[in-house]
């Protein structure tokens, strides 16, 4: 029996899923116990962070266990990835020593890599995480690749905390500005969880150029058709927010310009209205907002937004301290 | 009711502050304790750490707690601080969402923010720390940003150890060289938490610009009346020394050329026979030396001043893990 | 009675190795433990780490016990290390100070110490660790110097697990290419345990220049005399190979040459044969391959021996964890 990674919800039956969020749930109630005693984890992060190696780091404790940071090419070895690899470059280690031998030390590896940027084609393929799944003789958690399952369930059980049943609500996914080209993790994962939670998703951008990789797209088609609930792609911001429960905001770079960042500059900066405001707030049905932070306020959504009671970003950011708990016990529980 | 921070010794009374220090010689008699168990504390760093992350990480672990360390624009995402900013420059999250998360995880949140050494006139408004316990839920403790609280209990404790009763000793806080213009935050301290205690203080420095900033002078004359000590400025080394009890050095930029070090450089480098040396401890009453650490040795004070039996700046750095325990726990025992 | 550190095996008798040996396969049978409850170590890395970051960070934890890390120069204060030092360049504090006032927060202190590169004989007194041991009141461990006695500890085991006595068993440590000049600290170290050990040792490099520092091969020749063992140098690969139990590979610059790396690289690059492959390994008597990681694949070794059952690699790693929990405990267990 194959060894079970948390890398993707999409691995996950919707079942399974609501079990993990109840177990979540119950963390949040009770948060300390020995569930990990004499237990550990690895993060590694190839990308800074806050949130989730804080929530890892103390979600460990919590449970009687230890997790141990490392950055790999800061203060750990660079690490090659390609399977043959004649390794006369940067890097001193390859991934298949470095998850064996992590294998050998802890009880789980938790991995943050970003895609580099340059090659969306390349970067869609996202090896890094895969290439520790493959090596790995313990369960391998993704701290965010090209998508970001931690964050889809801290989003989940703040939705079900807010809005309790979640079929068929208005749930708006829309792109907004930032200064830079973004990952498209967070807004792929909102997707895939929303659609598999039968929510009724519309996916708010510019124009065609920021809709979301065919493979995140066609996921939630299916999940939507398997769950009762819809997907659409809106170009329209009134449309979107008009009577929509749910607004989840996020920036992110046109994948036809992946690479060629100057070029997509220019076109970005024209839809920097796309910020969440009150007046596009006041279109909804007395709609929730979240984003998964961090987040640039006046740029991405206003101060009002980001301060008003239907705000519940610091509550999805807290959820991620439980949701990983529920995840860590639920893989160490494995047979 | 407000939540009670640790940003300065000054918001806490005489009997407060002689409650910590007996806490503190507590915690070094028995070290372990369980005061902490299920608990945690963030330690922000912007700044590089020795001491004072290694005595907050071990004094939580003593405890049963655990110490998240961080560090934003290293390993963490940079922040932005200014209320209403439009945050389109480098920072990636506003201490909002900072603070407010920090505290759904962790039961403490500890800064360390030095000064950005351009514009006194804003650095001394210290907002980062401010910022932080403005927005937080959970306590806030300095851990060095314009004044440094931890150091100022460490090194009263210290000097109880050696002394005893502190009413009336002569104390001379005194300028030494530094090839960098240094933060005047221990400086500030020394001078608040001596005049507290009832000391008999001395501000030795080369000439008038390099007398500390007017907020802490006048704490420092307001503690000294109510202690029943007092507090001068000297410019004559023989003046100051002379029937010591105790010497403590730091070296700080001059406040009139702050952000023009250039031209307080030529200036600053006049003054290198400040250094603490065997000759003027010879002037002192058997006079005790320390220092905050880190120390530039034969630059600040001399190899034969640093490993003398009146140098007790190793105690004082020991006494950071008693101190700190013992404001944690106090911080931790609200109603 | 003066402090025992693990500075060297050299330090220790065959006696107290095979005692550590035994005491880290118990740990290995048996992980979890209060042996370090309430105590800590404080490791200083000057240079990156993976292995022996995780390896001591998990064994304190699983002993009860606590790991600071510190990586001084770039989250704490850069450090001077020599006596008498006008310290008016970069470091901010003496080693002094670092080494006493870390003795009064933690029980064990480690130190990984690289050398700078540019001048052998300098290197070769090994400073940094050396002061830390004088100043120090509390043992000091060798996380990686010159020499690299943990992985000594951690190999011996893993031969041990793996051929049960070692006497007189052909052992090959064998130079590689590596596009980088790299320490001589694990050749050193293989060639000390394998000597100690009683095995007959042959160091196979390309010519003379390579031939490891005279302190080391005379250590070499004194062990296999006191062992029963032998040490022999050797420049023919079959022959060396031809009949061996064990194949240990690692690179280093050759010491003629050192920081004068430019006139060394072209002659290095001629000996990229080196590389231990299946054709190499054929010539063994069923030999065992390892190598103390990181190591570039196809470069130093190729997939298939790295992959081969006979390559003890990952396990050698592993043992990092076993034998470092029996340096510590048999270290806190001095009288």
């Amino acid at each position: 029996m194959p060894l079970r990674h948390f890398l993707t919800t999409q691995d996950y039956s919707r079942a399974e899923i609501d079990a993990l969020l109840d177990e979540a749930a119950a963390f949040k109630r009770s948060p300390l116990g020995r569930q990990m005693a004499g237990k550990s984890i690895a993060l590694l992060f190839f990308n800074p962070s806050m949130r989730t190696r804080t929530s890892f780091e103390l979600g460990a404790f919590q449970l009687g266990g230890h997790a141990v940071v490392l950055s790999p090419g800061k203060d750990a070895w660079p690490i090659a990835f390609a399977p043959g690899e004649v390794m006369d470059g940067e890097a001193e280690e390859h991934v298949a020593e470095v998850a064996r031998v992590l294998s050998r030390y802890v009880d789980l590896i938790a991995v943050r890599a970003f895609p580099k940027f340059k090659d969306w084609a390349e970067d869609r393929e996202d090896r890094v995480i895969k290439a520790f799944a493959r090596y790995a003789t313990v369960p391998v958690i993704n701290m965010e690749t090209i998508t970001h399952p931690c964050q889809e369930l801290a989003h989940a059980l703040a939705l079900r905390e807010r809005l309790g049943n979640l079929q068929n609500r208005k749930y708006v996914l829309t792109w907004t500005y930032h200064p830079r080209p973004l990952n498209t993790a967070v807004a792929n994962s909102a997707l895939l969880i929303a659609t598999k939670l039968g929510m009724d998703v519309t996916l708010l951008c510019p124009t065609p150029d920021y809709v979301l990789d065919e493979r995140y797209m066609q996921a939630g088609y299916e999940n939507a058709k398997a769950s009762g609930g819809s997907l659409k792609v809106s170009h329209d911001i009134e449309e979107a927010y008009r009577g929509a429960h749910v607004v989840y905001a996020k920036s992110w770079g046109a994948l036809p310009y992946f690479g060629r960042w100057d070029e997509e500059k220019p076109i970005r900066e024209a839809y920097r209205h796309f910020i969440v405001d009150e007046a596009k707030m006041a279109l909804t049905d007395h709609g929730l907002f979240s984003h998964c932070l961090p987040l640039r306020r006046n740029v991405k959504a206003t101060d009002a937004v980001m301060d008003a009671p239907y705000c519940f970003a610091i509550d999805e950011a807290e959820n991620r301290l439980h949701v990983q708990k529920a995840v860590m016990t639920s893989l160490l529980g494995q047979p």
